[in-house]
This record gives C-alpha cells, structure tokens and sequence, in this order.
C-alpha cells in the first residue's frame, strides 16, 4: 500500500485547493489596490521610483485625472458589454445544455430499460453495481455541475480580465515593471482560480457520490465522467460563440480602421472598437478560461475511470485512485511557488525582459513539478500494481508512472519553447515571414501558412514519444496522467497566458486519446481495426471532421466582419466629424452585430460536434465511432496547431514591423508602408485561424472523445442500428 | 470459367491498347493541319463559316502573316524552354532513380539472404517459387520500366501541349467553335496516349515476366508492383519540381506585372512571361501526365497483386486475373466513343456551350462505362469466386464485382460535380468568394479557406460510401477495383482536363488504400489496431507528413517568387523602354531562377516521400508502417481536395470578376479595382496551393503506399530493428 494514507490523502487534496484559491484572492486584493480613482492614481504616481522603461507615451500628465476617469470608463463599457454578452450567450447555451441533460437520462437510463435493480458489474463480474438509472442521474448531475463550474469559471476569469485591464494601463503609465506585475497577478487570479475550483468541485462531488454509491467505484467514476462532458460542452460553445464575437469585431475593426482609414489600432473613433474590446474578453479570456477547465476536468476523469478499473479501483486503495487528483494539487502548491519569483523575487524593468522573464516561469514550474511528481508518486502510488489494459492486466511500478507524468510535462515545455520560436518575433520564422510582406500579402500568407504547417512537425514527435513512451509503461492509464502532466502547471500556463493555448493545443491530443482509450475500455472494444470497413470509413470521415468544423466557423467569422465592415464604413461616412473625433461613434450597433452573429452562428458547429458521436453511436456503433475518434484526433490536432501558429506569426510579423525593434525590421516600416499593409492583411486572415478555428478544434477533439466515453454503456448496448437492420 | 477465353484476353487488351493509340495519332495529325505557317493560316482562315462566337479581339487582320509568325515564335521558345528544362528534371531524377533501383534490388534481394534456391509460396505453401533474389531484379526491373514509361508520357504530354498552344491560339481567332475542337483533340491526344501505352506496356511486362516465372504468379504480379512504384516516384518528381517551376514564375509574374505593373497576364514585357508559360507546360501538362499515369499503373497493381493469391491465381485462371486491365481496355473504348461526341456529333458555338460540354462528356462517359463494366463482368468472371481478405477468402459474385467497379465510377463522377460546384464560377460559392473581395484581401482568404474546407465534406462521404460498400463486397480486391472504375474514364477526365486532377484526388485514396490492403496482406499484418501504441504513433505521425510535405514545396515556391520578384523588379527598373515595349526583356534569367529552384528545392520533398517507408519499416516495423500509412491517407486527402478547390475558387472569383459576365460582377470590376486586387491576391495564394501543395499529396500518400508494397518481403522479414533491439 501506499505511504499516504487514505486520511491524508482526504486532507491534502482539498487543503491544496483551498490555498490556490486563497492565493488567487491575495493576488486580486494586490491588483485591486491600484485605484481607478483620480486622488489614488495621483498618491500611486508618486511612487514612480526605479522603473525607467515606459509603456506607453506621456501624451498628458502621469496624474491627469482625464486619464483615470476615461480609463474607468472604457472599462465599464466593456464590462458591461462582456456581461450582458455572456448572459445572453448562457440563455441560449442552457437551453441546449438542458436538453442535452435530458438525453443524457433517457439515453443511460435506457441500458438496462429503466430498471431500479443492482446488476453485476462490468468488470469484476463478482460483485454487484448499483443500476445503469441511477448512473443516468448521478451522470446528468456531474454533467450540469461541470457545465456551471465551467460557466462560472469563465464568467469570472472575464470579470477579472476586465477589471484589471484599466488597472494594467494605468501602471503602464508608471513603467513596465509595475505594469507587468499587475498584468501577472491578474493572469494568476485567474489561473488559480480555475486550477483550484475544478480541483475543489470535482473532490466535492465525488465525496458526495460516494455517499450513494458506496463500493461501488465503477459506477462512481462512470458517473464523474459526466463532469468532464458537463465543463467541455460548455468550453466548446464559448470558444465558438466568444470565438465568432471577437474575431467578426476584430477583423471588421482592423478592416476599415487600420486598412481603409489609417487609424491605431484600438482608435475609439473606430465604432467597432468597444465590440473588439468586449470580444477580446468574453472570446479568448472567458472561453480560454472554459476551455482549459474543461481539459484539466476531462484528464482527470479519464485518468479516474481507468483507475477505477484497475487494482486501485479494484482494491480500493483510495489514495492510489485519487493520484490523478493529488497530481493536480502538488501542481497548484508549485504554480504558487513559481509565481512568487515572478512577482516578488525578480524584478521586470525593461519590455525586453517580459518574455526571458515568462521563459524563466515555464522552466521553474517544469522543473520544480518534476520533483514534486516524484514525490506524490513516492508516496501516495504502491510500489506495484496493475492497470486494466483492454481486457487484462498491466503491472507498473510507482516509478513508471512518475515517468509517464513527467514525460508529459516535459513533452509540453518543448512543445512551448517550439511554438514560442515559430511565432515569436525574435526568431528567423516570424522575420522570414515579415520579409516576405516586401512582395505584397500574396508572399506573407504562403509564408505564414507554410510556416504553421512546418511548427507542427517537433510537436507531433513529442506527442508521438509520449504516447509510446507512457502506453508502454501504463496502457492508457499512462496517457491519461502524462495528460494530467503536461496541464499539470496550468495555473502557470493560464497566469502567462501566450503558453495557455498552446500546451492545451498539444494536451488536446494527450486528453483526448485518454478519453478514447477509457471509451473503448468501457464499451468493451477489444480492439480497432483499421482494416475493418467500419473503422476505416469512421477513421476517415472523422479526420473530414475538423474540415468541416473550421469552415463553418471562419465562414461564421467571415460573414459577420463583412457585415461590422458595412456598419463601420456606414458611420465613418455617415455621422460628421467622427474622424475628427468630435462625434461619438454608435458603438451599440457594432455590439448588436457582433452578438447576433455569435449567438446565431455558434449553434450549427456546437451541433455538429455534439450530435456526430450520438449518431454515429447509435447508427453504426462503437466500432465506427472510435474510428471516427480517432481520425478526429489525428488530423484535428495538426490542423489546430498550425492554424494557431500560423495565425500567431502573421500577428507577430506584423507587430515586428510596427515596432521596428531593428535594423531589418526597420527597413519593412514604418506603420502604413506597403509591407505594413501586407502584414496587416496576413494579421486579419490570422485571426479566425488562431483565435476561432484553431482553438474549438481542440475543444472538438476532447468533447467528442468526452461524450462517447459518457454514452459508452448505451452504444455498447443498443448502439450500430443500422449495421443491425442490413 | 468465364466466358471470355484465355485467347481472346490476350487478343482484346493489346487491340484495345492499339486502338487507343491510333485514335491519339489521328487526333494528332488533326491538331497538326492547323498550319503554322502564313500561307496556310490564309487558307484555313477563309473557311471561317458558321462560328460567331470570337475567343480573342481582332487587333490585327485573320490573315496577319505577323500574328502567325509570332505564334510560331512564342511557341518555339516555350518548347525550348520546356524540353531544356525537363532534360535537366531528368538528369537529377534519373541519378535518383538509380541509386533507388539498387536499394530495391539489394533489399528485396535480402529477403531470402540472397538464395538462387526456389522456395515455399508465401500463400500457397504447398507449391514453389521463384527465388526472392530474382523477384528483386525483375522488380528493379519493373520500377525502371514504370519510371521511364512515366517519364515518356509527360514529355510527350508537354511536347502534345506546346505543339497544339499556338495551333489553338490560331483557331480561336476563327472562332470558339474550332479552338475549341482543337484543344480537346490535343487533350485526347494525351489522354489516349498516356491510357493506351499503360496499358499496352503493363501487358507486355506481364506476358515477357511471365516467360521465366511460369505458374509462380505469386511472384509474377509481385515484382509487376515495382512498375507502379517507377511511375509513382517519376511522377512524384514531375509534379513537385514542375510545380515549383511553374508556381515560382507564376506568382512572381503576377506580383509585379498584375498587381504593381498593371499590365495584363502573360504579357510579352512580363520578364517571368516564358518562364511562367514553361512553366504551365513542365508542371501542369507534364506533371499532371505523369501522374495520372502513376495512379493508373498503381490500381492495376494493387488490384493484381490481390488477384494473384485470390482464386484467380491460385487456380490460374487468366482471363479473371486480368480483369483489372480488362476494365481499362474497354475504359479506352468507351472513352473514344465519348470523344467522338465532343468532336464529331455535337458542335459547340459559344464560350458559354464549352462547360456544359464538358459535362456531357463525363455523364456519357460514366453511362456508356457503366454498360461496359456489366459486360466485361459477365464475360470475364466466373459466376463465383473467391477473393482473399487478410488471411481468409471470401466469396464474390461477378455482379458483385461489377457493383464495386461502378460505385467508383459513379462516386468518381459525383465528386466531380461537386468539385465544379465549388470551383465553377456559375454557381454561389465562388461567387460569394469574389463577393468577400469588397473588404479586402483579408476576407477573400478567409472565405476561400472556408470554401475549400467545406468542399470536402462530400467528396469524403462518397469515399467513405464506396469503401464500405466496395470492401463489404470483395475486400480490398473491391477497393481496388474501385479505384479503377473511378479512373477507368481517365482518357476523357485527361481530354477534359479540368476534371483529371480532380478525379484524382478522390482516386488517390481508394488507389492507396487499395495498396495499403496488398501491402498488410503481403506483409502479413492481420490487424493493424489503432489501440496499439506501434500503430498509433504512426497514425499521428502520418497524419502530420502532408503538413511537413506542404511546409516544404510552398515555403519553395514563397521563396523562388520571392527571387522572381525581385529580378522582374530590377529588369522593369533597369531596362529602358521595357514598360513601352519597345525594349526586349531578359526572359533568360528568369526561366534559370525557376530552373535552379525547382531543381534544387524538389530534393527534399521528395526524399521525405521516399524515405520516410523505408525508414519507417526498417527501425519500427510493419505495424507502425501500416499507421503511417492510414494516417498520411486519411489526413492527405482532405488537404489535397481543400487546397485544390480553394485555389481553384480564387482563381475563378477572379476570372469572374475580370469577365464581368453578370450584374454582380460588374459591380465587383473591372479589372484594377480593389476588388479584382484582393482577387488577384487570393489568385495568387492559391497557386501553389492548387498547382503544387494539392496535387503532389495525392502521390505522396499513393507513393508511400505502392512503396510499402514493393518492400513488403522486406519489412516482414527485416523490418522493426529498433523494437526488436529495445
């Protein structure tokens, strides 16, 4: 048995929890203290001691009171903007969410046709589970409780990106150090308070479940999974929704703004510029926010339901069953440590240093987690014991899945520093692609796009050797927790957030095939045979999949930033002196715009992905739906990291050129110039990819292998009508 | 038995073979009383009767000794261009293909430690072979033989398309009717050759291989393999460094003259003029013959090799045997028939009748084939008899096989529909692209990608349809006869040209799969499950080689435009009167950059291509081989089809937008505005996307697929080295 005991285990997870989340609370009451008031900001001026670099120009007065108000005001234009925005996106996103619930019930009810009796269960055929109607409820239960963990999660991640946003410029005002100290502390609200309330609700509800299910721990992490399905649902339309709002407003904003006019980005003479602002929040901070919850929710399950059928489910050795968990909570314990040498044992003086500085965080909480792992493995694993591997029996060592864990972890800091040299301006890929604006937009988009598709090479063999590596030592339950490792510094990850997306882009894969795996287990596939007709039409089909998904929502993004176009060149020509900046734009229409479009477009991909595993569940059975899986994974996780790269590369070419840091960077300006122009384009064309397609296919790939892991026992019993009737 | 005799097998696909290449040297020496020489033009010119649709404005008079001469002229220095330029392709390619025939000769020659002794049949134990060590020279042998048949179709593909340009240009002034007849007569030429001496060349290997392997069948169709591999690697050259070429001066071409110069398209003061033109006829003609033709010799040798260990071969049936190239002696008659109505029975009088002819074409063609394939399947099947299937034999029909046969033919034909739907002009999709120019570049990209992702959702379903059905029928021996149903019109898809490619990218994945499924059976995979770690990296890993192959051809093309740019710049700026035209430009230079890019940079795609099976099987075996291949295959064909349909859709936006044909157009016109500049742009981006990215993974994921095949022997029984160490 373990060197944990069970009481400590009982103890230390939620004890972990609850200091992440004090610890995000410590950090909003730092953040808060810089004042939106005009007599605060003037006593915070004066304290402009040491810090040389400025941020932004002295256009007026350190302690103009104009400054502080206008600033207060912006932000509660866009708060209020990204409230009402998510409040009409959770009415309709209920909706569905409830009536998923309601198939949710009737579909596993249905495996044993409503009945209210104890049946042997699946794997220890011996002993007797409590009935599939029940595991509905339970199931529906975490599903909902997932769902609000996820909205709140987001919904709180944008009211704190919101509040600090105001607070951030106006330190900038005082030098780069404190700006990047309030930007960070701000970023770490956030990153803890996901990290730790996922950690803390999924505790909770498990504890409570126990109360009903008692031994019966296949049951009881059956039911878990409904959480991950529950946070990943949620994460998907916010993605898709925020994803559809920023980037129509973005793109529309840039368009006439940047392009036809010729004025800064973020100009408030530019009538999409509040949309923009708004969508910035509730796109990449709220649905960001859902997303990564909902990663770190459906590892742990993954991880979870494998264990439950393995020897510390069987045994139950709970201590052994919550290692998942009790990664999770030495990760918050060391994201903490890490951020301390960001906020108070290093100072940041200069721009230049904000990026070694986020490098520096990675390396620390990498190395810092490696130990911590080795640890918690030490102590709460056996020194031996076996994991269910398709039908049998793996033994693993409690070193061999320290090793699983860290190699994911590890795998994920390369594939950062990978991405970060692909779309970094500092590196020869971005300057090579912000060399080839010389000859027009044509050049940068076959760069850029060349570009995206070449960064996924290193990432793919790092996810390929994990995958080997941690199959080999513990079948699927190694992929579930090298999962659970490379998202295990998510609090880090969320905090500098440039890194968030891209473990998750590389996570997705890790996570999503731990779900697969813990399906196929669970609906008692033996194996997934390419050479089957059935798995090859799923394998294909399912790799159309990601296609299909992402043209549907550029196509979304494309339409609607046509429309923001008409509007903003409509009121540039329409309303007098609004160039001139002595009119004010009409905001409200260019919101309406970016609203309707979101709200209206973000059903029809939500649908696609969430209908494809019931109806071809249902229709072709289990057989065809892991080949639809996995042919998702495999071509989705490629597409996604391109069009994430591809899009950060074209952003960075161009912010390359606008600052014209160089030599060379300074030939292709200045801002206006033809090259600029080109870069501009590749910039718009960049950003559905990155902040739209890219980041839902992720969320594609989990939610589909999520979902078929939640209805595994209805396919495994009523599921390939069709092959059934021919 | 069947009822078609031995005899009349050997008989009707030579004469099917001849009869093809006669009709090809008739429409040949009909395209060539087009004279160019003036006195002959003057003749021609005065049976100008009953066309009054003009292709091209009369600036000068119909009977202008100069319009003549200098057709003559243009002509002579683009086929000078061309064969120069292939004559150095071929060089480097041939010191490759080399090297390469020694590899197969000395890995396959391994097998069986290079033993001069018969041995067991690998199927049928209880007979004897022909030594592996002499398998492996007639497969060396096969694979030079495919290459330089390969090699010999596009150069004579190139020269059949310089020959007719000038011919067609010269017609056109005559009317629409008899450029039109002219350029489809020249397409037949190509397309009847290249199917005809396929065909003739493959019987004729089979019959002289046959003189030493006897009754050893197994290994007869075994080293015929090594001919799809030659035709598939020649054409893999073709495409990418004809590609390269073509798109390098394509696009720095339009850069500077389009875009910067505003003068018109292949304008004789474009510096990049002739290399461009050389360019359409090394790649697009060249490439395209060659490929087309590598895909044909593939589904006849996938298709043979399962025939070979089904009944067919074991109880020597001949005439069933040969169904395969059965099928495509009646695709060339049927095909000719098809032509004649094009030419002979139908006339076409204006621009606006050529698509819809086109379309008759292929409907007639699919009709006509249809019938054809019903009788062949009576003649030349038996009522019953067995097809293997990885390990078991399974029971076919004749109307059985007929039905797989047919549902590639009819999904090939759907596909193509569906593919003009999304690149044709007349229909909203591409005109909602020209449309989304009104903002700009940025949106004209962002729906073009959208459009291209979207065109595959059908294509794929069709695949997918015909792989169940197909393979629930007759096993892989249905897939690959499929395969040669869809490419079984492929002499009218080469006469019609627009729908050649595009055929083959559906083609391409049931020829691979088709491959794929002799590659296992040969190898002696009976399952290649996607839950084992072996298989799964290699689906992951595989799924990402298109992006890797993509990276490389069109970050090449970006660069050599780039160079292109930059000479077209400095001559327009150095040369003096160039812009007037009355100065020459230095059209030398700009055909070397193409030269030296496309020579250089078509090295290591190709070596990718090549090496990565080789690689693969030897250090980690035939079940992560099997991975690699379904994931390139299922990954690959949604990049081929959404890149060539995306290109095709800004290509044709913008010829919509510079015909201003409708209310709309017009309203987007006319050429020089912004709009036609945004269309340009996408124009431009497509370009490699459509001409070089999109076509060569049709043969990458088909190469990689016959490669595996040939080295099979070798992989079964050497392959793995770095499991079978660790």
């Amino acid at each position: 048995m373990a060197i944990l005991s069970a009481l400590a285990t009982e103890v230390f997870i939620p004890i972990a929890g609850i200091i992440g989340i004090v610890f995000a609370v410590v950090q909003w009451v730092l953040v808060s203290k810089v004042k939106l008031s005009p007599a605060a900001a003037a006593a915070g001026g004066s304290k402009n001691g040491g810090y040389g670099d400025y941020l932004i120009e002295e256009e007026e007065g350190l302690n103009d009171h104009n400054v502080v108000v206008k600033c207060a005001e912006i932000q509660n234009a866009i708060s209020e903007g990204a409230t009402s925005f998510l409040f009409t996106e959770y009415q309709y996103v209920g909706i569905f969410m409830s009536i998923f619930a309601v198939v949710i019930f009737l579909f596993l009810g249905s495996v044993e046709g409503f009945s209210t009796k104890s049946q042997p269960c699946t794997y220890s055929k011996d002993k007797m589970c409590k009935p599939a109607l029940f595991t509905a409820l339970f199931s529906t239960v975490s599903f909902l409780l997932g769902a609000i963990t996820s909205l709140v999660s987001g919904f709180l991640g944008m009211k704190i990106a919101t509040y600090a946003n105001a607070r951030t410029t106006l330190e900038a005002r005082k030098g780069v150090g404190k700006a990047f100290i309030t930007a960070f502390r701000s970023g770490a609200v956030m990153g803890f308070l996901l990290a730790s309330s996922g950690l803390v609700v999924l505790y909770i509800t498990i504890n409570v479940f126990k109360l009903y299910y008692g031994e019966d721990w296949e049951g009881l992490f059956e039911s878990i999974t409904g959480y991950g399905l529950g946070g990943s649902s949620m994460a998907l339309f916010g993605r898709v929704g925020g994803g559809i709002y920023t980037k129509a407003a973005d793109v529309g904003a840039d368009l006439v703004g940047k392009v036809e006019r010729n004025i800064p980005e973020d100009d408030p003479r530019n009538p999409a510029v509040i949309a923009d602002n708004v969508g910035d929040n509730v796109g990449d901070i709220a649905g960001m926010g859902s997303d990564l919850f909902g990663s770190y929710a459906e590892s742990s399950c993954a991880a979870l339901v494998v264990a439950s059928i393995s020897s510390f489910g069987i045994n139950h050795d709970f201590t052994g069953m919550c290692y998942p968990l009790l990664v999770s909570s030495v990760g918050i314990i060391v994201c903490l440590i890490t951020t301390l040498f960001a906020t108070d044992f290093f100072e940041v003086k200069a721009v230049n240093e904000i990026e070694p500085a986020l490098k520096k965080q990675l390396v620390i909480s990498t190395a810092l987690m490696t130990v911590g792992i080795a640890l918690i493995s030490w102590l709460a694993l056996p020194a031996k014991f076996t994991i269910f591997n398709f039908g049998t029996q793996k033994e693993v060592s409690n070193w061999g899945l320290f090793f699983c864990v860290a190699i994911g972890l590890w795998a994920g800091l390369i594939i950062g520093f990978v991405t970060e040299y692909y779309t970094s301006n500092a590196y020869s890929p971005v300057q090579d692609v912000a060399d080839s604006c010389r000859t027009g937009a044509a050049t940068n988009v076959i760069f850029g796009l060349a570009l995206g598709y070449k960064s996924v090479i290193i990432p793919i063999f790092a996810i390929a050797l994990s995958i080997y590596v941690s199959f080999s030592i513990a079948a699927m339950y190694g992929i579930a927790v090298a999962a659970l490792g490379m998202l295990s510094t998510i609090a880090t990850g969320l905090a500098i957030d440039a890194y968030g997306p891209i473990s998750d882009n590389a996570g997705a894969a890790l996570v999503s095939l731990a779900l697969f795996g813990a399906f196929v287990s669970r609906a008692g596939v033996q194996v997934v045979d390419v050479l089957s007709p059935k798995v090859f039409i799923g394998l294909i089909v399912g790799a159309m999949l990601p296609y299909w998904f992402s043209a549907m929502t550029m196509k979304s993004v494309g339409s609607a930033a046509l429309k923001m176009v008409e509007e903003v060149r409509r009121q540039f020509n329409t309303i007098p002196g609004l160039m001139e900046g002595t009119a004010k734009p009409d905001y409200a229409t260019c919101v309406k715009i970016s609203t309707d479009a979101s709200i209206k477009e973000m059903i029809p991909p939500g649908a696609l992905v969430m209908l494809t595993p019931l109806i071809v569940g249902t229709l072709f059975g289990v057989e065809t739906l892991s080949g639809v899986l996995a042919g998702a994974l495999v071509s989705g996780v490629q597409i996604a990291i391109s069009a994430s790269n591809t899009g950060g590369a074209w952003d960075n070419a161009k912010k390359y050129i606008e600052a014209g840091a160089s030599e060379h960077a300074r030939t292709l300006g200045p801002k206006g110039s033809d090259c600029h122009k080109a870069a501009v384009i590749g910039d718009t064309i960049g950003d559905p990819l990155k902040d739209t397609s890219g980041p839902s296919l992720n969320i594609l790939i989990k939610l589909m292998a999520v979902e078929s892991l939640v209805f595994a026992p209805f396919f495994a019993t009523h599921g390939g009508l069709l092959f059934k009737l021919f």
